[in-house]
């Protein structure tokens, strides 16, 4: 039994919720909020009232921001005619932060998973469709993780949309990869794609 | 260059000061925090404004609480004349969790450093020295890591209390530990400290 009062037990039990933090964790993190008040604690604090009471879903494509439209779906500059869709906000923060791909999003919330019961209703599928008639759309590009359900996810949308360019992430080795430290399924997949060089 | 908005973006860069978080699992967290926006964002953001404006440290002991005095300082039955003095408020919860001792605490807030020019008035060494005579002990147990900064602060302590009795934790085997994983000095201190069965 620890003595830490009540308060403080309390915050303890709270940041022991957040993904990467366990109850160790918890512990130090909350004496460093406490000894930095001033510089992290205080301003900690304000910055999840304010997101708390700003960030809302991108009614359009599921992205996390603090207006009802994002600021990708509202900027003309993307509308290039190419959607990537992402299972997740973490999979789109990822592509832009490689700054490579200039048109804009879908978020589809997760994974068709018959063991979940997460059907295509439970994700954003028939937004994604209405956004083919509502956008001049080229391309489809799925970005989705080369798990199974990431996969039956990718091929399911595939054959929703019949008549239009729908492409999917290359596949193979990822740079900076050695060969001996890949799972079997990489290499094959690399090989099967390789390329004239 | 990632577009999350404003607020979202400074939400992570202070979670990502978090001991424990980079700025992958701050990216997480704060996702996680947004999709559990009623049951984990709002009440760790009230937790923390609430540990802003009443957390301190005790007068008398140094440990974080609510009070001026904390509630070991205040708990008669923990006046058993034993004062436990560790480096931080980690290691007196540490020593609370396994529950076998039961008097007051001191806590130091660090360790004597030469290189980081700490001397005991930097710690709260001064004031363990005044309880000395304000409380009625009979034993000072030090209980510092066993680094070189902890020891020398240990020796230290002993020094300025030459007419009370000094003890300090014992050094060995720790429990569940196999030998052929201990460090040397580890095999030593346990060798040096060997017990008659």
């Amino acid at each position: 039994m620890s003595e830490e009062t009540g308060d403080i037990q309390v915050l303890i039990d709270l940041m022991a919720r957040l993904p990467g933090l366990g109850p160790r964790s918890a512990r130090r993190a909350v004496l460093q909020l406490i000894k930095k008040r001033g510089q992290l604690l205080i301003p900690l604090a304000d910055a999840m009232q304010t997101v708390g009471a700003t960030a809302r879903e991108c009614l359009n494509c599921g992205n996390i921001g603090t207006t009802d439209i994002c600021k990708i779906c509202e900027n003309d500059k993307r509308a290039n005619g190419q959607i990537c869709v992402v299972e997740d906000v973490a999979d789109l923060w990822a592509m832009e932060r490689s700054g490579v791909f200039h048109g804009r999003y879908h978020v589809l919330g997760g994974t068709l998973s018959a063991l979940d019961a997460i059907g295509p209703e439970e994700l954003r599928i028939p937004r994604l469709i209405d956004r083919m008639t509502a956008e001049n759309v080229s391309e489809v590009i799925l970005a989705m993780s080369a798990t199974i359900d990431g996969q039956t996810t990718a091929h399911y949308i595939a054959d929703q949309l019949p008549n239009l360019k729908v492409t999917s992430l290359a596949q193979g080795v990822p740079v900076g990869g050695e060969l001996d430290y890949l799972d079997d399924g990489t290499i094959t997949a690399a090989l099967n794609a390789r390329r004239a060089l």
